[in-house]
């Protein structure tokens, strides 16, 4: 074999297995979107084959001798390609050590959990879900042995959302997160309130929220050639190549502001997928390196552009246009102030700024639980409901507010939570990098984002996953991550809002 | 091998390609429904990678030496079974005829096809897509000299669709209709013109309008838990197995009629499908067997229930609440008449029953003169305005309202247009022989549905493909087909509505 053909061999079969996602892709967002309920079954069987198919490429003989060969030979190979190998080893390592039916009965598994999901979701009947959580958590742990039989289950989990992370690393995270977060909202609480009492009792057509949708990623820069949105449950963000990004958001009759937040955190998943270089198309490298930067970009455009002065300045004529008789005589500073309403609430999207972290601790801290076999599925209502009194001070009134609300377990993705308060905090820090070059508050005000955008296709969306995380971290913020500059941040804002 | 052996080999591959299949028509549905416009290119590669996948199974040795013991062994197998194998042979026969290069350039040439015809109609710029559909066309000359080298090539299309259907046949059948229709028309066209402007010149929200299909699809006994309803350019049905079936709609704000019937008429496919008997899940024999029968159902759920006077009486109270400032005041007898108004216009899908034939009469020489190289696609704007003049009488504005109107070519569905006609007059036959033991009108004067749909599966839904779409018509109406009672049909409604 010589180099040219182990990285022949190694490309087609690459292409192989994009198919094969990209198919299998389509079929899960097909069926969280618009596929009839009854069809979860059918689907379930498709993708069991396609999983399998994937399985036996990605593992087989042919793909793997031509990425050892190339892992022999790197210094024969570009930095990209030798990338690529580095990154095809990994994760292939992780699916080798599960035995095929086991890998193939996974999918098959996470495909009905979530149609059980939707309907435990919609009936508030957490008991039929349990038996699914306990079902994904106990595979989790056994996959997690058979990956690494000498570390700890969880940070085997956590590390494969964010190479590096581990429930030290993360619970130091949350403890600084913690000291700074939990005297702040206090002092928040003992302000008088933000009144965002004009928001409520009133309704707010859906076709108009539409049109708002479509308003908002234009003004966030998103090619609408390349990214579609549809209307689903929870709000997500998929993807299949640079030319075909999908988000969907979820309208609420009672307020614009939910579904318009959802539109600029997923809008912001979806601008680093649509910006990974072009030279990465079609290989492993193409698109986000991991969740924890997913989410700096997305809580970073719905946060820290969003819910920003200059934001609602230039988004509240559109607002008063739609909704004339809801919204007609409200301000720009009304609505900045009742955007960025601290309050402890029940629902983890819906949350504002400063709470937020507190609702993802919750989940943090119950994932840990589940991995260590000391909290059961079947308690998890109780504990997530006292969690909810402990660190946000509120009464939960019923799972579907509650232990339900999230589609993140029964899609498998067990490990992400952590991911929501990382990419806070790097997105602040990479909001005070910025500052350095780009007059944010100017850009932002002036309507025209392109000067913030760019600086993020710059020092993040172009790179793909040529770097970990944490390189591409430091390479961004030419510094080590520190979770300060967010604490600063909130403090700075909240204290600014509440005269503090 | 034993029989039993070659049965679970032939089961297993069967299985895979239906996994292969299921994948493929979801992509499609998705690229036609809510996928962004340029993600055409990324689902041609994946797609090009199953049908490739597909194709290998589908002619190869392990299938195809099971199929072929089990045809030497046929007496030790089921009906089902037996017939099963024959299919599966019958339609293995002509793929294999293909080399795969060529087959799978043929689904990635239709996935490009798709975008082109989306965007010309939009643009109403058909010389964009008229090297498509030359291109279409060839291959499908081609294909059929590949698979019958002796058969005239479109006889060979129309067979695919309609098993026994040659020009021969379709010339003789489109010759009786148009002795008929064509007098019938002239003489309608004599009399006082029925009155529809009460519809016109109003705006129906289309919130209102996607309650109004939901209402309509209940009444037709649609089962939604395994059917749901989408959004696209043209109305079409899709299904995946009978627990997954989709039917979409386009919604006109100037009217709730062109959408409720396609509803209707999609509803009636879906029907079809989600009726085929349990036995054949999973099976080549599940779900509907030729496009002429599948059209008869939805053109009798259409015209023949859609457009009957109990119906309009039925539907008219849900009109009534949707629209109550646009037809709160209109009359059972008024809507009746508009709904069946006889007159040539520019649409087939908007067309009324009675000059429905001479839209797919033009369709049908067109593709005879494609076939046999008469025509070119360069010169068809000129030739489809010439017939609409001829058959119709009226002038077609513009290539978005001619040429371009359908999405059948682009599709790969060519020969398939005669099945609208052939399937009128099948469920018009079938109707007659439904009214010895039904009361139909009574039935659909009460608003249950039941006694009818009743028939259509017992009598033609169930069998999915185990019989040849003559045989199955033959056995529903114990006597060969006769279009006369199509024609009769059609000369009563009309000769009582016009007073003729």
């Amino acid at each position: 074999m010589t180099t040219q053909e182990a990285l022949q061999t190694f490309r087609a079969k690459i292409e192989a297995l994009h198919a094969l996602n990209h198919a299998m892709g389509v079929l899960q967002y097909d069926g969280e979107t618009v596929a009839p309920p009854a069809s979860a079954e059918g689907r379930g069987k498709t993708l069991e084959y396609l999983s399998g198919l994937a399985y036996e490429i990605e593992t087989g003989p042919e793909l793997n001798r031509a990425a050892d060969f190339l892992a022999a030979h790197s210094d024969e190979l570009s930095a990209q390609d030798r990338r690529e190998v580095e990154v095809f080893r990994r994760e292939t390592e992780f699916t080798a050590s599960i035995p095929q039916a086991e890998y193939v009965g996974y999918v098959t598994l996470l495909n009905r959990a979530s149609a059980v999901w939707h309907k435990a979701k919609a009936e508030n009947d957490y008991a039929s879900f349990a038996p699914v959580v306990q079902e994904i958590f106990d595979t989790n742990v056994r996959f997690a042995r058979y990956y690494k039989p000498d570390q700890a289950p969880y940070d085997v989990a956590l590390g494969r959302y964010e190479r590096g992370l581990t429930m030290q690393k993360a619970d130091a995270f949350f403890a600084a997160l913690r000291e700074r977060i939990v005297p702040l909202l206090k002092q928040v609480q003992s302000r008088p309130q933000v009144d965002d009492s004009f928001i409520w009792n009133k309704t707010y057509p859906i076709e108009a929220q539409r049109k708002f949708s479509d308003y908002l990623m234009d003004l966030i820069t998103i090619d609408r050639e390349r990214c579609s949105i549809g209307e689903t449950e929870h709000p997500f963000t998929t993807n299949f190549n640079k030319k075909d990004v999908r988000i969907t958001t979820h309208y609420h009759e009672q307020t614009p502001i939910y579904s318009m937040y959802s539109v600029i955190h997923e809008g912001g998943h979806a601008l680093y997928e649509l910006h990974s270089g072009d030279e990465l198309e079609g290989t492993l490298l193409a698109g986000g390196v991991s969740m924890s930067i997913h989410e700096s970009q997305s809580r970073f455009m719905e946060n820290i552009i969003g819910r920003s002065r200059g934001f609602v300045q230039v988004i509240l004529p559109k607002l008063h246009e739609l909704f004339p008789e809801q919204l007609g005589d409200v301000t720009a500073e009304q609505l900045y102030l009742a955007v960025n309403k601290a309050e402890p609430s029940l629902i983890r999207t819906e949350a504002d700024e400063l709470t937020y972290a507190l609702h993802v601790m919750v989940r943090y801290e119950i994932e840990k639980g589940l991995f260590d076999g000391s909290i059961r599925a079947e308690d998890l209502p109780r504990i997530w409901n006292a969690k909810y009194k402990e660190y946000l001070g509120i009464d939960v009134p019923d799972d579907r507010r509650g232990v339900l609300q999230d589609s993140h377990w029964s899609g498998g993705n067990v490990g992400y939570f952590p991911s929501y308060a990382l990419g806070s905090a790097y997105g602040a820090q990479m909001l005070a990098e910025m500052k350095k070059t780009v007059d944010v508050d100017a850009a932002v005000a002036s309507g025209d984002l392109r000067p913030v955008t760019r600086w993020l296709e710059d020092h993040v969306w172009r790179f793909g996953a040529m770097y970990d995380p944490m390189d591409l971290l430091e390479r961004a913020v030419g510094a080590p991550f520190d979770p300060k500059y967010y604490t600063d941040y909130l403090e700075e804002k909240f204290g600014s809002i509440y005269n503090l």
